[in-house]
């Protein structure tokens, strides 16, 4: 008999990566192609296509394929768009799962943004398997987060619900690319870090290794190294971040009540550099009802999490 | 044939009110006792049952009572217990739906706070009829709240979801009844409206009527009196409590991403002195892909809104 497999699909910014994933998580095959080669959606289509069968020929006789899950930046849950992604060269609103669609009439697609397919993916996959009610925050250049209650995805109204990195934080405050000021992930995100870092070489005299290296090379993990060989001007930022991340979520808690929050992404490498601040932030503002109830973990999603949770996607869609 | 009620209890403070509400909002009998006489939980819950039956007495030929649904301080909705209530004279964790349960063994009784039976009052009476994302707001002595998502209510993974009044909105801010500073409903509510007045008559020099009250005098209802006499302090007082609301619902949108915001209680009494300036401070800070989509309405509750409320729980949880 044919195993059945969802194919995932991960839009980034530059590479648009794919996989066969089991329900169990068993990883079948992969493929990926270039995002920005093709100003023109249908020419990107075209070639995604290709790659896919060609995949796909090294383990048809063994496969069921049952749907296509995307995760796109600012993809669309109801209306299957990318609408105004900032990163991508497709501008306005592109109609990806009606285009797809063309070449798999046959397959359900679904669509989502990428930090809703993260915790869709540890919903089935990771660590909030059996989990009703949880957040997923992802930590990288920006700050996404997912929102689970009663078992299912908060999509909103319109579908780009959970926005948790652009929830003002500080009223004028740090300048966002989103035109407003203060946003949470102006502080917490890999951004956040590096201008952290900055503000504090400004505010501090203590000596850093960190003073030697320009804005423009200064990352997340320069300052994580640096904080753990003990710069004290390094393990300060990560306090900070901490602080800020640990103030938002004991506010996130209030709204959802959530049994764990998930960290995901890059920056969570700095481990209790990260965690530890963050944690007790969170404690030290939570409200009292909620108190000491609220696990904050790392994601268990890793290698491939992407993709992950653009094929959790299908599955989390067809148990419905 | 009998007509098929739901028996609506809503546990406040002074007074417990009851009453029996149709599928269809058609409401046939009401009563009341007062809370506080009894100490001791079990003889309020013999007086309350008393006074239950004599008012079914007065319809019984009519009707069959399908379900009891309760509205309570600190009510649980997974435990069927009032944990903690501060208004309340029984302490610690009240098991209430059990103890109401050895008087009609024979009905599903469902209990949850007061602010999330009125969110689900107007998703099955009010202005949120047919809609599946919304978030009411329910301003009185303090701010509550209820957030429905995908059709349902959040309830969390402890019952205790819905806390926006809690959302820390000004860090060492306000001094709050929870122990922590700057909660969102020590500014926006009637004991924040009334604060915001001694902070205002401080800080200004202004003539107001309002320099005549004595502190323990003042009512948000005398505020209001005084701006739509013209007062401009009384004035500012609104426009500084709606934009406090305005910029936590702006937040609160990058959540949930509702199609409406409905408010509701005391303070909307106050009409546009209240909705105009929250309107404006909402819009300001939302992120733009909120922009102009979210409605804020006045709730569609008016009379006995609690007790629609409560029985609005049932008819939800039997449609399910």
């Amino acid at each position: 008999m044919k195993k059945q497999v969802a194919l995932g699909i991960d839009v980034g910014g530059t590479n648009t990566t794919f996989g066969f994933i089991d329900r169990d998580g068993n990883y079948l095959a992969d493929g990926n192609i270039l995002t920005q080669t093709h100003e023109d959606i249908s020419d990107y289509l075209r070639e995604l296509h290709y790659e896919i069968e060609k995949v796909t020929d090294t383990i048809r006789e063994k496969v069921d394929i049952v749907g296509i899950g995307i995760g796109a930046p600012n993809g669309n849950f109801y209306k299957g768009t990318i609408e105004f992604a900032p990163n991508l060269r497709w501008k306005g609103v592109v109609r990806l799962c009606d285009l797809l669609k063309e070449y798999y009439p046959q397959l359900p697609i679904y669509m989502t943004n990428d930090a809703n397919a993260a915790a869709i993916g540890e919903m089935v996959y990771g660590g909030a398997k059996g989990m009703k009610d949880f957040i997923m925050v992802t930590l990288g250049t920006g700050l996404g987060s997912g929102f689970v209650a009663n078992g299912q995805l908060i999509y909103g109204h319109d579908g780009f619900a959970g926005e948790l990195g652009h929830v003002i934080v500080a009223p004028n405050g740090r300048q966002c690319g989103c035109g407003r000021l203060g946003c949470l992930e102006t502080y917490v995100s890999a951004t956040g870090v590096k201008r952290t870092a900055y503000k504090m070489l400004a505010r501090y005299t203590a000596p850093s290794i960190l003073r030697t290296i320009p804005f423009n090379d200064m990352t997340a993990k320069i300052v994580a190294d640096a904080a753990l060989k003990g710069d004290q001007i390094a393990i300060d930022i990560f306090k900070y971040t901490g602080k800020m991340l640990g103030e938002a979520l004991a506010n996130a808690v209030t709204y959802t009540s959530p049994e764990a929050i998930f960290l995901f992404g890059g920056l969570t490498k700095a481990g209790d550099l990260l965690f530890k601040p963050t944690h007790d932030h969170m404690e030290m503002n939570m409200l009292k009802i909620f108190a000491n109830k609220v696990k904050l973990l790392p994601s268990q999603l890793d290698k491939n999490a992407a993709i992950y949770g653009s094929a959790a996607l299908v599955w989390n869609e067809l148990k419905v």
